[in-house]
This record gives structure tokens, C-alpha cells and sequence, in this order.
């Protein structure tokens, strides 16, 4: 199968703020004042936990679909706490990003349990958001330096 | 220190689109019309090249400022492959998200290679998405079904 790419281009606006661009969607990223930002767009883990909520959502209904159970009335939360030390340069102990998540998910089905268990062991193996947090991802860095 | 909890919260609009809420932010995830979806909005996975780009951009301003280095006209671009199989139920063999993600940073800077060098390396440790893609992160989930 042909794999797909997906990309994102974008400059730094100013310590905070970053302008990117995916396709024909801008994606404005900033912190709140207390993190040393402008507050004017969601900040990074947030838009991560957007990225996570939303690829549930997307295969949960594709499983659901080939599984033959109706679902409906999906609210799905998620939520996770980071200990700000190692970001700020204070600790090596703690790790840097969330400790752990948090997945909350209410829905409406006509299937039995063992169905909507199934259903959701084949969403956490099959959500691409699921594989990058729940295993390493390797990461290539290119920097390009210019003397100024 | 203490902890800092972020989160998302909200529904299932479409098989494809998720309408979040963080703090005041609305975030609206879609697919693109190839993948199923109406392409209103930035895909999961393009949200979370932002939020990684995003997250780059903070650390790389904080750490310069410790360092005494000035940093300016910072692109971020990022770019990685899928391959949908598993997603769509075609393969037990290949990852479901991203395979590796490649980083591309253009920055001017007066500061001698060494010195970036260093940079980049607490950028690479102390960004919490490079941290949260980079390492297994536990998730947590809390599935509520009612019969309907």
C-alpha cells in the first residue's frame, strides 16, 4: 500500500508563537501568558491532544462501520499533566512531556459490551496517534545554520 | 514544582469530524476528502506536526536565552510517512502513525556551531513533544457505554 505524507511548514512569529501551514490550513500555536505567550492559540500539547481526540474519533467509526454497531453521541476528553521542571531546565529527573494520559469516551451503542470491547482494543491498535504516543517514534533533525 | 494539567474536551460531529474545546480555543479536526472526510480542517496527524513544530519553536527561544545566543527567522518544517494499512485493517505488520518524523530547522543565529550544537540537544531533551513522541507515554482509558 502507497504510504502518505504529511507535512507542515512554518515560521517562528515570535518566542512563542509559531505560524504553520498543512495544505491549505493555517495552524497558529502560541502559550498562555503564564507560560510567557501572547495567549492568542491553543498551545503545542494542546494541539497534540486535539491530534489524539480526533484520530479516535476518525477510527472509531471506521471500526464501528466494519463491525456492524451503530454508534452515536461520542464525547471524547482527554487530559494529562506535565511537570514543567525539565521544560524549564530545573530537573533531569522528571520526563519532559505529559506523565500519562488520560482517555474519556462516552458513547451511545446498540452492540453488547464484548462488541464495544473489541471495538476499542482494535482502535487502540490501529490509531496512528495511539502507535506515536504509546511507542518511539524515531525523529531525524536537519538544522541548517546560517551565520548572521 | 507543581504539575500542569492541559486538556481537550468534546464530540463527534461527523465519522471524520471533532469539535474540541481547549481552555476558550475551539479546535476543529477533519479529514481530508480521500480519507473519508469533508476537508474542513487540518487532519490528526497535521495537528500533531504542529504541535511538535509548535513546541520546537518555545524551547528553541528559552534555551538561546539561557545560552546568550540570539536566534532569528526560525522555519520549522516537518514531514513524515503513513502507511494506512494498518489504520484501515489491511496489516498487522506495518506501525499505525508515523513511521519517523523528520525536522527541519533553518535559523540564523550569531553563535558558533558548538554552541547551536548544545542548544539542539536541550531542545531535543526538554521539549515535551519530543519527549511524549520520542518515549512511550502510558494512556489511560475510561470507556462509558450506554445502550441505546
Amino acid at each position: 500500500m502507497s504510504k502518505l505524507n504529511f507535512s507542515i511548514s512554518g515560521n517562528s512569529i515570535t518566542a512563542t508563537r509559531y505560524d504553520g501551514k498543512a495544505r491549505q490550513f493555517s495552524l497558529v500555536v502560541d502559550e498562555p501568558e503564564e507560560l510567557g505567550g501572547q495567549d492568542i492559540a491553543p498551545n503545542p500539547v494542546e494541539y497534540l491532544l486535539a491530534a489524539y481526540a480526533g484520530c479516535i474519533n476518525v477510527v472509531i467509526h471506521l471500526v464501528a462501520k466494519e463491525l456492524q454497531v451503530t454508534v452515536s453521541n461520542i464525547k471524547i476528553n482527554i487530559n494529562g499533566d506535565i511537570n514543567p521542571g525539565r521544560l524549564l531546565g530545573l530537573s533531569k529527573v522528571d520526563r519532559a512531556g505529559f506523565e500519562s494520559l488520560n482517555v474519556d469516551i462516552d458513547l451511545d451503542s446498540d452492540g453488547p459490551k464484548d462488541l464495544i470491547d473489541r471495538l476499542f482494543e482494535q482502535v487502540k491498535d490501529r490509531c496512528p496517534l495511539n502507535d506515536n504516543l504509546s511507542n518511539s517514534t524515531p525523529v531525524n533533525y536537519n538544522i541548517k545554520h546560517l551565520v548572521n
